[in-house]
């Protein structure tokens, strides 16, 4: 349907790239609906135009240049910049229904079932499992909702310091109210899960439909050498994501870098 | 209520300990509730007469000896017999409704509201989220149930290899069914969780009623110096632990050591 969207959010080019897989995965599984990228004004121009190859929309959204509410609220919490910009996704009122998802996760099969879901949807966070995990969500854009979310932030900030904890204060009643709002942890596998409850990924882990790579080390963390079909790097040991890493480098090297090359040349990026 | 029940499980001396903190948390908490545990023939004769005092029933559980249904299971799955051990609360008939609780919890406040939940209650677990973790769950003891528990129990194993395993297999549409049924997650407060998210834990965990010693090392593998309020020793560090595992050793070493002292005397336990 063209009234609904996945959405997600770069503002810098490593982000970007994550995006660029995000899409690319998206896209390789067939899903029927728009895809909407928004970038900060920090991602460079050969990335905004791969970004314009995937997605249908690439929306620039300065918070500081913006003028609007999200501009105020950020002159009083400045410690809050990349969450006022994802708050931005609930501007996006020429879609009737959304689903955000980070730039470091990755799709593996069609999720577009997701739209039958209502706001507030999401899975719930390993780690503390009455708040949801805002890797994965399902949304309705509204001028409304944005505003009472930038008020929400800027009188009572975030537990977490981050947007999960904004949205979580604000759609407090996830944990006790709507069983239909609780999505299946298979639609935002964290990779942390896979070592903290090893028989259960073993048991359920065959299905995930959306792996996120949450947590500090990010795929475009590690190096990739190609032609070995091997991954390196990074502080983190690699064996600690083993198929889905690869995955996402597997597409990254296919799909992506190609694009990159046309846009970058011979120059490194 | 008379017909309703907080029940627990020990097999040896060392859950035991646990055992008897846990039922001295729940009276210093006022409970209005009876007190059950259950227990393995391998428990020593002065643990069993502590048991005794703090709760209203101490049932011995011998599956090898039981010639029920339990027993033949047992031949099948010689793997899971502490498991077996377990779902032996379901033959607890004469209450209308349970709320098991791992020996390795503790109560920091009263929970009989738990009994206006119904069967099966429990919180998630931290790790993955969309199974519930068994060692707090509200229950109907019944004959039926017990005999289905058994059944699968042989029939399909568990798999991670512990009760948590099977009962979540048996009651496989806990996370999609009913949102009653899921038990706020400061109802069984894993340790755990302090460290994987630990702005949720400052947010929330104020509020926390029973939290759960999960793992590998339980507060009775650490010593206590009752003099200095001191904990020390195990593997483990003591520092991830530390209000928790204080209030534990307090209660133990106040309410527990005087009994177990008359019941040995001066011989070491
Ligand atoms: O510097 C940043 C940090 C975050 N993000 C966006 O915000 C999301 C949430 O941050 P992240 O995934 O790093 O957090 P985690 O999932 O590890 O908690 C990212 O996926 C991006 O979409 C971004 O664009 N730039
Ligand atoms: O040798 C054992 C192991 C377990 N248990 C009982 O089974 C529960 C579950 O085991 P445990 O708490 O060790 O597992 P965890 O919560 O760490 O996964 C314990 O709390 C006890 O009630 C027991 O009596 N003896
Ligand atoms: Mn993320
Ligand atoms: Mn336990």
């Amino acid at each position: 349907m063209a009234d609904q969207a996945f959405v997600t959010l770069a503002t810098n080019d490593n982000y970007a790239r994550g995006a660029m897989v995000l899409g690319k995965s998206l896209r390789n599984h067939n899903t029927s609906k728009k895809l909407v990228v928004l970038i900060g004004p920090q991602v460079s121009d050969p990335c905004q135009c791969v970004l314009k190859r995937i997605y249908d929309e690439v929306r620039v959204v300065d918070v500081l240049d913006s003028g609007d509410a999200a501009h105020l609220a950020m002159m009083k919490r400045p410690d809050l910049g990349v969450t006022f910009t994802k708050l931005h996704c609930w501007t996006l009122t020429h879609y009737s229904k959304c689903v955000f998802m980070d730039a470091d996760t990755l799709v593996l099969s069609n999720i577009d079932e997701l739209f039958d879901r209502e706001e507030l949807s999401a899975a719930p966070d390993p780690g503390w499992p009455d708040c949801f995990n805002s890797g994965v969500f399902v949304y309705r854009p509204s001028i409304e909702t944005y505003g009472k979310l930038l008020e929400f932030c800027t009188e009572h900030g975030s537990f977490d310091g981050g947007d999960q904890g904004v949205l979580n204060g604000y759609f407090s009643d996830w944990a006790t109210a709507d069983i239909a709002k609780h999505l299946p942890f298979i639609y935002n596998l964290s990779s942390i899960a896979i070592y903290t409850y090893l028989p259960a990924f073993k048991q359920f882990g065959g299905n995930a439909k959306v792996v996120h790579f949450l947590g500090k080390t990010k795929p475009w963390s590690y190096t990739f050498d190609p032609k070995a079909k091997k991954i390196s790097g990074s502080e983190q040991d690699v064996s600690s994501n083993p198929t889905y890493l690869l995955e996402w480098w597997m597409l990254y090297s296919s799909s992506v870098v190609p694009m990159l090359h046309e846009q970058y040349g011979d120059q490194t990026f």
